[in-house]
């Protein structure tokens, strides 16, 4: 079975390399980043000219891209995947966007005669390549059953509701997430400005109550190795809270915690960090430490 | 060896029985709680009078209590355990309260011949229990040598520094836990607005990034089950962030997440939930969802 991609960055080259792994004939076109592509074609990947043309010969295709926008020119754009696909085609986008737009892109698709579902991931560039990403995944039940197969190849999928679910349970990580590292960044910087041994406190606080994944196996590689090239950018962070905000907007829902949090990403942003690691945060403090 | 334990409450008394357990002569006080004294001594401990009476049996004295008013009061009070002391007396505070007010406390008690130790938890009364608690020693070497076999019949005790140190890094982990409840109750709070199951998000957001013990270990209890008595009292909470956030003042550090948490517990503790679980804070947005 022939399955396409659109969007081999960061994230989309493992997942891509597992799809090869499990046995997938895979058809990709070029993203931003030509090397990646390569590397996908060196591993048996046969290369499209455009998102028409991976169409042309997928019978399910993967959206993996930065935000709603480029889904929206991946799928609907003069050479997107709509114009090559053959009916019934089933559409997998695994970007993180907000589950409103989700749900419009959804319904044009299903009024076409295709399939969708939303199956956002959690875990970084490290798990997808060891195949074991978290995936979210809002579908009908048959097409959950269908695509199933296709996701395993990538991590653990769990059906959580009906299309745009995914996507909410994935802000719903991310509001975690933003809230979480910046808790981490507070708190560290305080036990540092106190003269504790950051090592010795990461260490003691992973077997209290404050134990969290992103201080036991996030920032040992980044703030710990002052080390916030590559992880997960801190814009990136940014456009899903802002996709969090939103949605939470539309419910009349206050978020109070997140909103304060986006605006400290926000500065830090603005001080040029925009495409380290989102635990680049934690240098808001270090002018204080 | 005799042992003596002022602070017989919800963390006390099981941390008395872990020391019975360990072979230790206990000899305790009547605290706000006369049940939980009765319950020690019926399983060996020997009730003292006053504070002063219990130093006079004991070789160690804990001191277990809300703040630092009352470790003053435990201590310097006119019954307190330094009129009844010989000399030298191990003193143990597993209170938390401020480490500005712990190495005062200390230097008094220095002055005076006798050694002393900060020691604060971290597990709440479930692990307490089970003698599983995480102990954050602030010490000079010798004393945390000396007295180390106390800490370990009631858990994991870890050398973290000189004195004061201990309290510094409990209340690193009490910022992570505040700014971690609210992380968690605003990010549960959106998933279930926008009708998603909340034990299917939990389960999910376990393997994912968002991943953190108050979700997985402390939530199931408290706000999942909707049962808010008992556990880790909202305003006890606020009275360690608070201790924070005078010790961040002190060092001319800004807390800008955890000084807004606090204004939020602040409201949940206004509408009388300061005596219920600090996952109560998640009430804040139940008017919203």
């Amino acid at each position: 079975m022939a399955v396409g991609f659109v969007g081999i960055g960061a994230m989309g080259e493992p997942m891509a390399r597992c799809l090869l792994r499990g046995g997938y004939r895979v058809f990709a076109c070029a993203h931003r980043n030509r090397e990646r592509l390569e590397r996908i074609l060196a591993e048996g990947a046969v290369e499209a000219g455009t998102p028409a043309e991976v169409a042309t010969h997928s019978s399910a295709v993967i959206t993996c891209v930065p935000d709603a926008p480029q889904v929206e020119e991946a799928i609907f754009g003069p050479h997107g995947l709509l114009a090559g696909a053959a009916t019934p085609l089933s559409f997998i986008d695994m970007s993180t966007i907000s589950p409103l737009a989700t749900r419009g892109i959804a319904r044009r698709l299903i009024e076409r005669g295709h399939r969708f579902i939303d199956a956002p991931v959690s875990g970084g560039p490290v798990r997808a390549a060891q195949g074991n990403l978290t995936i979210m995944v809002g579908a009908q039940a048959k097409d959950f059953k269908a695509l199933v197969p296709i996701l395993k190849t990538m991590g653990t999928p769990t059906h959580v509701g009906p299309v745009g679910m995914g996507e909410t349970v994935k802000l719903t990580n991310q509001i975690l997430i933003a809230n979480i590292m910046l808790a981490n960044a507070e708190a560290l910087s305080f036990a540092r400005k106190s003269g504790a041994d950051s090592e010795t406190v990461r260490a003691v606080l992973a077997t209290a109550t404050g134990a969290n994944y992103l201080l036991e196996e996030w920032l040992p590689k980044t703030w710990f190795a002052n080390d916030f090239a590559g992880g997960f950018a801190l814009d990136l962070l940014r456009k899903d809270l802002s996709a969090a905000l939103e949605a939470a907007r539309a419910m009349n829902l206050p978020m109070p915690a997140s909103a304060f949090a986006y605006q400290l990403y926000t500065a830090q942003s603005a001080k040029g960090d925009g495409a380290d690691d989102y635990s680049a945060v934690a240098k808001l403090y270090d002018q204080f430490v």
